[in-house]
């Protein structure tokens, strides 16, 4: 079987190109010193993320083609958090020279197949010799109305959240213990499927601030209370506890609720509006946001401040 | 002295993101799920690349500023190749818990001194664990007239250099035997500088073909002939051999013109222009562009295929 190393960096940058379809918006693609890429509205929003071997991934956990639409999902989630549609992405590489050629091909196939779900080409990128896998992404991309920033949440505003939450917690916890079911748990761990529609909509519905759940629910939720400087109340009650998820915390004697509130990686987006509005489709209300008060800007949930573990840090 | 795995994530974002103003295209800098930059043209040139410990760095033979300015450089040199200029950055970094947190500070400061030069802003970026140090940046630029590819070199062709070419090869072979003297070549491979203005003078000037050489004089001007579809002839007597290059080559016992046809990483231009075209600013002549014939396209140096290293390879 072919390895990195056998095929050598243009053999291998060559076949990986090759598995990358270019959109309309690209004047230049891949092959040249940069490349190019049209920007309708006359400004970019841009967003990086690292995917290190062992650390966000391992092999025998994923296949590359999950892994691949793992790291691709995580950066279009920034963008989408932003309200923002994800036009273009680089792929930056460090891969191992005894690694199988066949592996990176299927992490293209996984790059290409996660970015096609919202139109984006794959644009260019550096493929490079290191001892560890790392995978760098930048996502490119564009809003069709002002950007939803963390520092936009007001008192009054309802806390609302769009997309799964809790399953890839669940997932990782089902692997980290050595099992492989419930399957529904780990393929989320496995393949994040964010709601790509949901943010624009709330940008267009009048959201005031958003995140997206990459670290932790309550870890994500409090970026948002700090960057706003207010406090936000989860109301653990208006989760339901999906069947796979009370499963596992049977299996494994913990508390399911913590997969929700702890967990991150399932990328679902939480956002903030005004009380009244209506809220996009998508969203539902898990919250409420006051004034920081004397505590000063935090997060609560049901009125306490939470005492199990806020999410992922990532030293 | 405080580690990275001291100062945490968050700590060291916070750090590392104050060493870097922000200028006027930045809309949203460094904080929230991505970045916003303005692009007036309606388009964005992009670039990534990646430097790996031990592979495009040593820490023992330069400092983390010269490092971070190396790292910067590399990018913001594919977006003058495309006779462009670079407008923000994103920095995604791997980094060993037990590395000097005054190191990362270091290499912030390189990338913002180097990012000045340009008036480039460092927009966004990821920090995460790793076992070794990665550079991951990505750049943004403009071009204010069409780009410069690789592929548009036409029979009759001059073939034009702006920089210095070699310097940073000597450098590294008086690195490689243990020495750190003659100081200036190995100044040149700590810290390079890519003649920024001459990328959009040669677009200006109507370059017809243009490419940065980070890989090695032979290796670089090859892709522009395979690209383009012709012969390209280099004129090694076209090079002055400067002072520094003979007396390493003396000294190391090597032909100095091996430094400027092998050499990569000086981050000169060289570009091509239709025969009679008045150079632009800084380019001088150093070859001629043939048709492919019956041998195919490829490069020659006085007529002859080279035999010498042609350049870096990744694997």
């Amino acid at each position: 079987m072919a390895t990195v190393g056998d095929l050598g960096e243009f053999g291998l940058i060559s076949a990986f190109v090759g598995r990358f379809p270019q959109g309309p918006a690209v004047f230049v693609g891949p092959g040249d010193d940069a490349a190019l890429l049209r920007t309708p509205k006359g400004h970019v929003v841009v967003s990086t993320d690292l995917l290190v071997e062992h650390r966000h991934f391992r092999q025998d956990w994923a296949s590359a083609t999950d892994i691949g639409r793992r790291a691709a999902a995580q950066n279009l989630s920034d963008i989408n958090a932003m309200g923002g549609r994800a036009t273009a992405l680089t792929v930056g590489l460090a891969l191992p020279p005894d690694l199988p050629a066949q592996w990176v091909l299927d992490l293209a196939d996984g790059i290409a197949a996660e970015a096609a779900l919202v139109g984006a080409s794959i644009i260019g990128g550096d493929i490079t010799r290191g001892t560890e896998i790392v995978v760098a992404i930048t996502v490119l991309g564009e809003c069709s109305v002002a950007p939803v920033l963390r520092s936009g949440a007001r008192p009054g505003d309802v806390l609302a959240i769009a997309g799964r939450q809790g399953w890839a917690a669940a997932g990782l916890a089902v692997l980290g213990r050595g099992f492989r079911s419930p399957r529904s748990v780990v393929a989320a761990h496995q393949r994040p499927e964010p709601p790509y529609e949901a943010g624009p909509l709330a940008a267009a519905g009048g959201a005031t601030a958003m995140i997206d759940v990459s670290d932790g629910l309550v870890a994500d939720v409090g970026h948002v209370a700090q960057n706003s400087g207010v406090r936000i109340d989860i109301w653990s009650t208006a989760f339901t506890i999906d069947e796979p998820l009370q499963s596992v915390g049977a299996a494994l004697g913990v508390d399911p609720l913590s997969f929700v509130l702890g967990g991150g990686e399932d990328h679902p987006l939480v956002a903030t509006f005004p009380a009244g509005t209506t809220l996009p489709a998508g969203f539902r209300a898990v919250g409420a946001v006051t004034a920081a008060g004397e505590d000063g800007p935090g997060v609560t949930v049901d009125g306490a401040v939470y005492e199990g573990d806020p999410g992922w840090t990532h030293f």
